[in-house]
This record gives C-alpha cells, sequence and structure tokens, in this order.
C-alpha cells in the first residue's frame, strides 16, 4: 500500500489503489527477473525466469487495459511489501556462493513473490466482483492463472531436481 | 531473508536461515494483530484475527520445536519482505477513514501476510523433505495447513459480507 492509503475513502478507491499497487509489482519483477535469470545455473530454472519474464510483460498489458476501463492512467504506487519482496529475491541472488544451493535459493524468493501476487489477484477479483467490474475480472482471472501455474511449475522443478541437486 | 545470507554455503544453512526469517515473521505478526483487531468493525474479522493470534503462538512454539530438532536456539533475523507486509497491514490499518472500507482493507492486507507464510512453509518442507527431517515436516505442516485454513477463512468472509458491505 504505502503512503497515499489516506487518499482511500471507498471500495473505488481501495480497488485503484491495490491495482496501482500490483502494477508496481509487476513492473519491479520485470526490472528484477533478468537478474535472476542470469544467476540461474538451472537452465530449466533459467527458461522458467525467461519464460515468466515475458509473461510478466503481458500482465503489465492487461493491467494497463483495467486502468483503462476505469478511465485511469496507468500508474504505480511505492508499495514497502514489493520492495521488501524483490529485495530479498536480489540480496539471495547476490550472496550465496554454491550455485545449487543458489538455484534453491531463487526458486524460494520467487515463490514469495508468486504468493504476494496471488493474494493481491486473488483480493482484486473479490473486490472487482463486488463493484461489478465484469471486464477487468476476466484480465485479473488471467494474470492470477499465469501467476498460479508459474508458482507450480517452480514447485515441481524445485522437488524433481533443484532442492536434490543442492542438498 | 536479509544481511546474513553470505553466510549461507549449504542447504542447511538455507534451510536455518529461512527458518530464523519465517520464526521472524510470526513473532512480527504477533505483534501487529492486537492492532488489526482494534481496527476491525466486523465481528466475525475480529474473532478470526482473534483465532489467528492465538494459533500464531502456537505456531511459534512449533517452529521452537523445529530450532530444537536441528539443535539450534529459536532466533530471528530481520527480513525486509515481512517488515514491508507488516508496514502495509499497519499503514492500512492507521489510514481509512471508513469503517466497513477498512475492514475490507485489512483482509487483504492480512492475506497478503498469509500468502508470504504459505509461501515460505512451502519452501521449507520442502528443503525439510530433501534434508530428511521427517518431524520438521510435521511440524511445519500444521502450521502450513493452518495459514491455508486462516486465508480461506478470510476470503468467505470478504465474499460473504464484509466486501458488500464495504461497497
Amino acid at each position: 500500500m504505502g503512503l497515499f492509503s489516506a487518499d482511500i475513502h471507498t471500495m473505488d478507491d481501495l480497488f485503484l489503489h491495490t491495482l496501482q499497487d500490483i502494477y508496481y509489482a509487476e513492473n519491479q519483477i520485470v526490472r528484477a527477473l533478468p537478474e535472476m535469470i542470469e544467476k540461474a545455473t538451472d537452465k530449466q530454472l533459467a527458461q522458467g525466469f525467461k519464460t515468466h519474464l515475458e509473461e510478466t510483460k503481458g500482465q503489465i498489458r492487461r493491467l494497463e487495459q483495467v486502468f483503462k476501463l476505469l478511465g485511469k492512467e496507468p500508474q504505480g504506487v511505492d508499495c514497502p511489501a514489493t520492495d521488501g519482496l524483490i529485495d530479498e529475491a536480489e540480496d539471495v541472488a547476490g550472496d550465496i556462493d554454491d550455485k545449487q544451493v543458489l538455484d534453491a535459493a531463487l526458486i524460494g524468493a520467487a515463490q514469495a513473490v508468486e504468493h504476494y501476487e496471488i493474494a493481491r489477484y486473488g483480493t482484486l477479483m473479490a473486490w472487482a466482483k463486488t463493484l461489478g467490474h465484469q471486464e477487468a475480472i476476466r484480465l485479473l482471472k488471467q494474470n492470477l492463472d499465469e501467476e498460479k501455474a508459474a508458482d507450480d511449475k517452480l514447485s515441481k522443478l524445485a522437488e524433481s531436481s533443484v532442492n536434490r541437486k543442492a542438498a
């Protein structure tokens, strides 16, 4: 949320603010993923991050459509939760020397970010339903489904190979 | 994660560090929930937060058992992700004037925290499996199941009444 929540008076304000929060988050993720791709040693993991980078760009375009539906300009709002999650991912990417342990840590950090987005999209969809924003629900659901699938793919990759190699 | 990840060399280090991360998170949640209980207007929501406060204290005791199984002293590690999530919850709790909109925002903030914990417990369980920490898996799963149930209860409460009252 961050510094502008004093301007929230109605559910419309809250919806817009949280949309700005996830818009900021997705843009920060686009900024952070290239370093995670570079640090990943496991080829499937690096490829998974690359795929998710392209997916995230598509999610940003969908969010821009939601802003348009509301008659608003796309705009992010600074958010300490997102900043903390990204700091954590970058911190891990920078500091672990063993490459296999680093891969396992990168997956953990990425899944924490995925779950933040899953929570936010779930909340936004519930609010969009109450506010009657049908087209927004459809767009948000596409993003939510992609995040859940990305999280699931990371779990499978960790359990099928990355964690074993790191142990 | 935070400032100490330079000390992570093995999966055992990573597991311990992430355990310290979630131990810090659960303790911060115990510190933050009383304000959320006080700010909640919906009686079921306030009661839900109270129940979760007691649950969280039990989760901390389980985490202390996991530390003991590893032969380590329970200890938290400062984590910008948790700090950001809690700041967000507290910021929302302080700044929205309409009580019904505040309830909806409190649920959203609490679910973002729940999802952080769901991600962390999922990761810790996968790593505990690889490392052969059977008893730890059992304890972590109990925490994970409680977090998922708490998240689910918040979704149901939002969709059945809180969001409608706020719109």
